[in-house]
């Protein structure tokens, strides 16, 4: 096989959306499942996906949560409890009407979202204070019937998260969880995959269904389109009303709980890909990279290549030791070549290289995927050096990011500057709102865009509503989204 | 509540079946969920699941696996290409007929097992040799609408697993991997979880629908029933003649590959339930124990509080350091009694209690959960002997498990003794049979028995087949099942 067969074939710059789908397809990371609107997560995505699960699984038991598993099917009573919940996720549910050969009585909805069937359970489990904080989270499967075309990561009918679910004596609590979490999914993003965000509140209009008020996380793809990261809600008594969720206080009276639940999904591995993939392909953030590094051994000669393969081998053992996630490639099919490109496809961070003329001098090339930069070090200090360069590669990434973020919020006062930055260069815009959902609904309408957060610091209104230019009474940042 | 209330209230030996339940309900393992046939794996057993998972992740990724995740759903054309497959799966399938508010073309069946989808997709990806082997691993969850009673862990609609699928070049290194397969999986089972294994092969009756072999992993539970706990087929070239899985070999030539697949499930919780449990509750075997040691502090005047649970915390952070999963319960609200009850019924394998006369005399007092044996130790000596007496509970549990499964193994030569020995005794029944399915289906039928395994080693045959008393022409293992 050619490498121009396999390597990407449009510009990142010039074809976004078909140069996404490349780098996801021949990189290897996810492939179009064969029915409609669905995918198969292949291992290499998987393995990011692990990495994530296993970062954000660490921090959240840290602070007492555990996970549990609950079931797939959701009878209709369940979802219909909640009015709000009920309107926004039935129309997108897929229905289970036959079991073995039978037809049920009730039909039974593929989880959209849990928080009905968990709740119900929480009734049972939940009598006193000392039964509280339940702090419960599930990784699993969930299903949206999504009509609209279908997008690897961002749009599919089935896809993996966490939900977290948890439980609360008083209101304050409550809040704080849904604060914390907001928290760890930030250092989570910005920190890990080096992706920076922006947080705040949604609007009522954008809120979960059946939430009191939603947080988000909101970051920015190359195409001036911002991503929903990550939610973090605070369910008030909704569901605790609905689902009679009573604890007896310490007063020995009877309370409803306070209720929170938040979500990270795979989607955020679509963010990757985006975020920081270049004309070569993928290019990963050391710290979620399932490889961080790839040894590639070099010879030309026959006679060279035991020595060569036994240093690199050597090498590979020494930074896996010092806890470097490397792989050796000496696969003696393909020609040193071929492995550049299909490891910078898969967008290792970072490559070691070992040929005669390393060999000879003692020394190791280093070839960074995030700048092609190539570093010549002495054999002694690899895995020193390999340390520093995949920090630095990391911290490169999320400047890069960063300042492609900061570039992308700009301010306006009209909405005639607000269509035009909007066409222009899209981007986050950051206007003045009379918080009328009625001058929301007709931006949308007018532009797409929505309102992606109300920063949780209220900004200083600096004009009229940009759209009915009556007084405002907050600023928000719009953007077009996924 | 006192513990009257919360504790077991049916001995093991009296009401085996109702224990059970009461032991997964009342040490918070699970519970059932709102809706007929399903369960909820609450935070305790999705621990141990979380323990099974690391285990055997660690064991088949140093061998290659890779682990990936194929949709949930089934499209019905799909589960019909396999004729054998198709009869086996069909009559236990929930199908999805509705998606959004459209009727589907074609109905979907939630994944009763996913050999069908994922070869779809290994049709796709395979050209040639070098792309071989694949090995791929999901966890999961799976469906199966099951119409008898329910019973926790063991027969629910929903349950979760791993399932492997590998393609290989040739049949050698597919038998190779069925055999290693079930060698992690015994490792795991009577190394980990503490319980026997008895190895083998299906009859053709038993086989997986679409292998060409089983092999199987038979337990035997305390009320003489066996339980298979794991199984990992042979599926020959069955499925890549169907799905047209081909590649090119060095030789230039078109091959089918050949394939296996294996699974474990969330069935092992229940045979961990029932194989240690006994008439206080659970009992874990320390190395699937989420929790290994729970220490507590015991005081009587407000005056000692302070400095025991000084101590307490000291030592339990002492143990955790030295990687011994501890947990330390200084809850106020609950007494010392109450608290050993709790833990008892969960399954802590070891308690560490801390009284005043302990402090004084710088000593712990350690209760092994399987033996109740208290023991008095040193604090200075504390973490090297908890590790000490960990070990010995786990060889412990495995040896008692050990010893009934040896004396559970009944060799017979005539129906008449088959028919005693399962009514009396139950367990493995050892007899000859003539290998014809006939006699296989009127045992069953007659006394409920299955033939369980057939061994690796051909076993001499020692008397005429068992039913129809012509010529055998193998010994196997008969037993009723769960």
């Amino acid at each position: 096989m050619e490498m121009s067969d396999v390597g990407v074939t449009v510009k990142k710059s010039e074809n976004f959306s078909e140069w996404y789908t490349q780098v996801i397809l021949k990189s290897g990371l996810a492939d179009y499942a064969p029915l409609k609107g669905c995918m198969v997560f292949r291992e290499h995505s998987y393995a990011i996906w692990e990495k994530i699960r296993e970062i954000f699984d660490k921090k959240i038991k840290e602070k007492g949560h555990r996970n549990a598993y609950f079931p797939l099917f959701i009878p209709e009573s369940f979802l219909k409890k909640e009015a709000e919940h009920f309107e926004g996720f039935v129309p997108e549910c897929a229905w289970v009407t036959i079991g073995g050969s039978r037809k049920l009585e009730e039909r039974l909805a593929i989880r959209p979202t849990s928080e009905t069937i968990i709740y119900k359970m929480y009734a049972k489990w939940i009598r006193s204070w000392r039964d509280l904080p339940i702090k419960l989270n599930q990784w699993c499967n969930i299903v949206r019937w999504e009509t609209k075309a279908t997008k690897l990561f961002l749009r599919t009918r089935e896809f993996l998260w966490q939900e977290g679910h948890t439980a609360h004596a008083t209101r304050e609590e409550a809040e704080k969880e849904v604060m914390e979490i907001l928290e760890i999914y930030r250092d989570l993003m910005e920190n890990y995959l080096a992706i920076p965000v922006l947080v705040g509140k949604k609007t009522e209009n954008e809120k979960f269904a059946g939430a009191l008020y939603t947080t988000t996380l909101e970051a920015l793809m190359p195409d001036g389109k911002a991503l929903q990261m990550g939610t973090s809600h605070n369910l008030g008594q909704n569901f605790s009303k609905v689902f009679e969720i009573k604890y007896v206080g310490k007063d020995e009276k009877e309370h409803y709980v306070w209720q929170t639940s938040w979500g990270i999904s795979t989607r955020l591995i679509g963010a990757l890909v985006m975020t920081h993939g270049d004309d070569k392909g993928l290019v990963l953030p050391p710290k979620i990279a399932p490889i961080q590094t790839v040894v590639i051994p070099i010879f030309y000669k026959e006679v060279e290549r035991e020595k060569i393969l036994e240093k690199a081998k050597e090498i590979s053992e020494k930074l896996q030791k010092n806890k470097v996630l490397t792989v050796l490639d000496d696969r003696a099919e393909y020609t040193p070549g071929w492995k550049f490109n299909d490891w910078e496809l898969k967008g290792v961070p970072l490559r070691v290289e070992i040929g005669p003329r390393d060999l000879e001098a003692g020394q190791v090339t280093l070839a960074r995927r995030d700048t092609f930069e190539r570093i010549v070090v002495k054999e002694e200090e690899a895995v020193k050096i390999v340390n520093e360069v995949l920090k630095e590669i990391q911290k490169n990434l999320y400047n890069k990011a960063k300042k492609f973020l900061d570039e992308h919020i700009t301010t306006v006062k009209t909405y005639e500057e607000f269509k035009k930055v909007l066409e222009s260069k899209g981007g986050f815009i950051r206007a003045c709102w009379c918080s009328n959902t009625e001058c929301e609904e007709k931006i949308k309408e007018e532009t797409g865009a929505t309102i992606r957060l109300i920063p949780f610091k209220k900004e200083k209104v600096f004009s009229n509503c940009v759209y009915c230019g009556k007084e405002a009474r907050e600023v928000v940042y719009f953007a077009k989204s996924y």
